[in-house]
């Protein structure tokens, strides 16, 4: 018995990929989709321009409204624009419905758990004997970052980091970047994404106290740059660890780490270790285990703290619907879906 | 009356640059052009697959072989590969020539200073007295990063940096990478790029103590990857300053800060600072003040350090050609040139 | 003395180019800037989000809405869209002034000469003893091809014409077309491109009967592609010539042709021919001649028709503002601009 | 029971593939790899710089030199660079074996089959009861066109053909084009490629008369041009057919052919077709039917020929071995292949 979900802003990038790959859930099943009232009205098929692999999904459902009304299902994957995002979320939540999202506008809000499902699964239990609920997905370049972190976190405290990245444009929705400007180019662009990454790790990688999540504390400053790739974060780290361990030390702690929660969705490995001196590059890594697991490499010693290295994921996937749904997988998990 | 000069390796992606530049400059004049022994004997303009914009100039002129005895000109500018550049490199300055090289094979010797000739001019007075030398070009990514941090180093004090790189293909030579490899993807290879950055800087904004130079101490962790652009090497510093200045001092300092050396290369401004948040950024910023100015942007508070910055620099120009012929007129302006 | 002139549409890319080319321009001085209401009422500098080259001229100029009485000029150049310049070019031309305009609303107009300055001057000729007027610019793709075949309809005739073109990103204005789009893809997008390659060169090669122009009849088939470059639309032609010429006597033809008109904006040379075989390129040639000049290569036997050969102009310029400003001149020679 | 089969020059880009495809293929069996002496010797893990999806297949297989004596397998497929396929594949074909060839050196030989399997697999039979032989693969250019050409050869039959093509950098090899070229770049270049699009098409078109292939005899005219993409070429067509069929006609006659045989590598559907305006493209189309499906799209009337379309095929797959994959099952299915 499959649980009934929707897809709010479906017709999008991010709602494209959550229909792409819902479609052959064996656990979820697409009851509904919704989007903006431009196309709500029409069939998904007429409504989208489709624009990853394969055929439409769902080519003659109908889209409706983004409202709780309108969209008869417990469980909703929201790729909602954060201009949207706020207002929409929290009237499905106020109706009873779990909301899962991509977007950021409720990541730091005291009740929303921010979750990585195989990093902090526990933090999903502060919603426990709740009826209606928001869980977030962090930002795509957070993604790579906090797989990485997390291990050293647990076996030696993370006491700073310096992060740099290089973003697949697709990270921009559609249409995104004008190829104008990213031809040749690259744009040291920052809005809020370095921001973002400064808070969602501290938050991810916090430990639950009751019904808080308690940030951890260490600094975090990055730089993030728009790339000419169409899919794939890469992000370097340079972290200083408590106890300064040594690089081999640092890379048995990375091999050993085991997830907190493994869900469908998990790949197997979830991280790999990249051997060759020119890797992990986005192209050839950003679809490893199915978009979902994690490329780590050139693991080094660090001139001005402990370690380096780089980290490598699918923006698109695991750093939004193919995360989002690993979410909803670890709810279903541990029973804190409605069923319906 | 100007001073005969010649280049080595002036096939290659920097010679041609250098034939570029010095066929209209004013203080040197190219008596003789050297490439390997495949391209001895032939003229230039057949020798050379000439890929800049306009003429290839000195078209008739002969290809000699790299050595003293068949190279007759009291300045070279040598653009040859590493593995060959050592042994030549030598050959000159015992033949008595001053050599400015934009290889890597002498940067690190002691009794060759390496010089940007605006940051550290002094550097060069090692050489007073002697009749044949050598004078290093630093490699194209420290090009823009010490420009950034000269100014700070000398107001406050460097500490430590963490450093990111977004470097052009150009840098790589011709062919360099693989358009295979580069077309939508990025590649976090090293080489020795990430060494050469660590320790370059500190011998620049090293001071001279009689004929030594005493290098900086700060510590330096670099991280450099390639991109799919053409010119134009983008930097990302993160830099601890002694005395935890403001930004706006740290901004103070950069505007305020005024060339040890003014030559005919350095173009005014030779600092520029970008206002827009998606800028430096390689293709409108590469060719500001004919390829040698430096573009500074993004000047913010840091998480983990005192101030992060973006320093954007053209690689082939102001990190190689440009730069060096810089240097030369350097050694010009002091006295320091044999003159035939 | 300079001719007052006016842009509208300045704020837009091709705008930009009017603006940067006309700010250097001897004889025009730009003396009004309008743009949508949007934009209207705001300095120039705040309202256009500058891209090119340089600093942004007439930074302090205001923006004025798009009217005749608004904008008080007796020359304006139009870099509308479609959808707004029908009605726009047609009020300021009933307010008797003279309008060059880089919009395709009104190219296929009886009364409107569709013009090339060097290759067909005399259809302005339509023009003289009327007081408004609209005089159009082809279409960025247009421009190189009908360069190539001017000299050969002259000197041969042309029977037929099959065309490819490899076009870039700048010739859908900005942002055009989206990243995610255009890296490591094509798009044979078509839109109206392929229509207007097949009527617009037989207009311009076209002949004069008094007051009216009549149309070459030779058929012309265009597959119009998109490809991943900044700037320069390259062609593919293959020709049938009337008397079936040989490869040689087409060459000659090409190289002996000289241009009907020469303006201050022609370069010299105008035609220029690549020798090598894989030239001509948009990114070595697009800027040649100012980016006025037109390259032609791989002039070759056509195993269907007489001759094949590829031929290249830089879209922005030649093929838009620059071109646009040359038709001016062109009326400027001929007496049949109003001066004000 | 499989047929064991070996790969000559398995270490390059084509070499690679077809590894990667055998490796899964239910038929064949790879029992050595060979290449150049370089890397004869090692293990095929050590030796290839493995650079495709998915772990490199046969890490511990020894890589052995190009000779029938140290390949022991009745089958071999070749990946030979030009240069060395003609004596290679000749040494294999003298010493029995049968020779499916990627290679150009022999595609034009009188008693050599040049075979699309689904197109024209009649003329494998040439080859009947002769003991060795080599069979040819198309270049990779040629695989799109003909499978457009074909359908409309047999209804109507094609009196001439212009042809244009945006070529994908892999169909050039590895390294193959430099990023320093193709970046914002295309090239026209030509080598022989004009010269087999010329050709090839004319045989594989041609019919069988006995052990004779009787070529046809249309003209082609092509010009082709690398750009920045990495797999998948597209081509246009501008056809004339005999007694000018409507477009209605044309479409009808591509969506009812059959192909004229069926392998287990051919896909269903085979021929694609587009239908939004700006398809077929490289990135999304090129993978379709696992890299072995042809999509066409804008199939409209031409202005100097009857119709015109455009085609794509993966080069890589589709183009070589996956297309030289096809055609040894083609052999197998008509018990040509000796089974060791």
């Amino acid at each position: 018995m499959r649980i009934p979900v929707a897809i709010l802003g479906a017709t999008g990038m991010v709602g494209q990929r959550f229909a792409q790959r819902l479609a052959r859930h064996p656990r979820f099943e697409v009851v509904a989709l919704a989007a903006s009232d431009r196309s709500a009205g029409r069939s998904y098929g007429d409504a989208v321009p489709w624009r990853l692999d394969g055929a439409c999904p769902f080519p003659s459902m109908p889209v409706r409204p983004c409202t709780p009304e309108e969209v008869d299902a417990p469980v909703v994957f929201s790729a909602l624009d954060s201009g949207v995002a706020r207002e929409t979320e929290a009237a499905f939540r106020d109706a009873g419905r779990v909301v899962v999202s991509n977007a950021s506008a409720w990541r730091m809000a005291e009740d929303v758990p921010l979750v990585i499902p195989e990093v902090n699964p526990d933090h999903v239990e502060i919603l426990r004997g709740r009826r209606g609920a928001i869980v977030c997905n962090p930002n795509c370049t957070s993604m790579p970052l906090v797989f990485a972190l997390a291990p050293l976190h647990a076996a030696f405290g993370v006491e700073a980091v310096a992060v740099a990245s290089w973003q697949a444009v697709s990270g921009a929705g559609y249409p995104g970047e004008s190829a104008w400007d990213m031809l040749g180019n690259v744009h040291p662009h920052a809005g809020d994404e370095e921001a973002k990454l400064a808070e969602e790790p501290r938050r991810i990688l916090g430990h639950r106290d009751g019904t808080a999540i308690v940030h951890a504390t260490f600094p975090l400053s990055a730089r993030c740059v728009r790339v000419p790739v169409v899919d794939g974060h890469l992000v370097s780290a340079q972290i200083r660890l408590r106890g300064s361990p040594s690089v081999a030390d640092v890379e048995a702690a990375l091999r050993a780490w085991q997830p907190a929660a493994r869900l469908p969705s998990t790949p197997e490995p979830l991280l790999r270790f990249a051997t060759r001196r020119d890797r992990p590059a986005p192209r050839p890594d950003a679809d490893a285990g199915d978009g979902m697991a994690i490329t780590l490499g050139r693991i080094e010693p660090c001139e001005v703290f402990t370690v380096k290295l780089f980290a490598l994921a699918h923006n698109a996937v695991r750093g939004a619907a193919g995360g989002a749904i690993a979410v909803a997988e670890l709810l279903d998990q541990r029973g804190l879906l409605p069923t319906g």
